[in-house]
């Protein structure tokens, strides 16, 4: 049984002009990857309305889970709520639960709720709240949807909430083995070893390393006897392979 | 008039599967902002085919350019050649031009040009060859769409050298200067250099060969005369340069 899809979508044109790194993706890559569902699709779509709707309607049809990041705070251009609620073709308005945890907020704060913090309490129809443990303005879940904060601080927190309540398939046990040689010269007696061991996925990532060229080979799998033998049949093979 | 478009198509189990941050499409993103592209969608896909050749037939029909990092390698998961030329509807083969770099390569490495390293010779038809100084094996532009190795410093020198040619400015001309000598040892002069010549863009690469340290420098320009003049007075500080 294959695992479980997911997609990332995440919004924001700091990320498309080059003035933000994206770690958000590779957080959330790795963290499915641990929850054993397989993370198949990113796209990155900048603060544009009809962009995120065709986007996030695309992505949600295709793959089991979509992940959102970004657009979700007090400013004008934080547009992401909106764009759900009309992907969904559902009402959106403040709602009492979600203005009750930034008036808490604001309250211990001592700042005031105004109208751009409101903003913030802006829920599509039907959603599920996800609590932000880090600023109070909450994400929220809509069918398979889940769209969170960009801040990579409540971004992670999100995640961590939300996951635990997605279906993981069989988890994925890896070994990662360094070679210090071009991935040409891996590339033949690996194809080879992949053929004998079709359901340990085998993957070959070079790299340059102070100069020199070097890879690093992944073997995966669900089965641990399985990789166990694959990994043996590979030393065999690279007996200058150091395991990571 | 509003600036060129672009999207980025990144290509690889790796990014998705969280092993290995991309940093690729952030220089992108860099590079086009300060060439007034602008960046509008970011996709990453899996080594799959029917997912790649979907992924580049929307986002080339739907964005002045399109660059795609990953998959050109040697091993049997790189798929991105093969997924291009069936996006296209061209053939692809082994290409004279792009097998004489990668045998001039083996020659000057001392090793075989073999089956795997061949596969790095398989052009779309059709196709433009884009320069790799850093490995030898060649992306390669097809129409709109600029495909690129997935390697960060390999993907940033196709990025150099693909990117003047989209601006709508004069082609950009470059001279590759080889030096048996690591990158350390060429900073400081290279420096000086690229400050008398601030209108001639000058790259640096490094590479082993043989277990020696050794750099490819790239000037590039689109005044022929400077370029010239930028070269001699480069061999005048490196009278051991190779031209390559």
């Amino acid at each position: 049984m294959s695992n479980p899809s997911a997609a990332m979508l995440v919004i924001g044109d700091e990320i498309l002009s080059g003035r933000t790194q994206d770690t958000n993706t590779n957080h959330l890559a790795v963290s499915l990857t641990n929850a054993a569902i397989d993370l198949k699709e990113v796209r990155v779509v900048s603060d544009d309305q009809a962009q995120i709707v065709a986007a996030v309607n695309e992505l949600r049809a295709r793959w089991d889970n979509v992940f959102t990041s970004g657009g979700i705070g007090p400013t004008h251009d934080d547009i992401t709520a909106d764009a759900m609620a009309v992907a969904f073709g559902v009402g959106i308005s403040v709602r009492d639960d979600a203005r009750a945890i930034l008036q808490t907020r604001s309250d211990m704060l001592g700042i005031e709720l105004n109208e751009a913090r409101l903003r913030m309490a802006r829920i599509p129809d039907g959603a599920v709240l996800i609590d932000n443990p880090v600023s109070g303005a909450p994400g929220f879940s809509i069918e398979n949807v889940h769209v969170m904060a960009g801040v990579p601080a409540i971004f992670k927190a999100m995640v961590a909430t939300v996951l635990p309540t997605l279906t993981g398939g069989m988890p994925v046990i890896s070994k990662t083995v360094r070679l210090d040689m071009p991935e040409g010269e891996i590339a033949a007696p690996l194809g080879e070893l992949a053929k004998r061991f079709s359901e340990v996925s085998m993957g070959s990532y070079p790299f340059v390393l102070a100069g020199r060229f070097g890879t690093n080979i992944v073997l995966r799998s669900s089965d641990t006897d399985l990789l166990a033998a694959a990994f043996d049949a590979f030393i065999v093979l690279f007996p200058n392979g150091q395991p990571q």
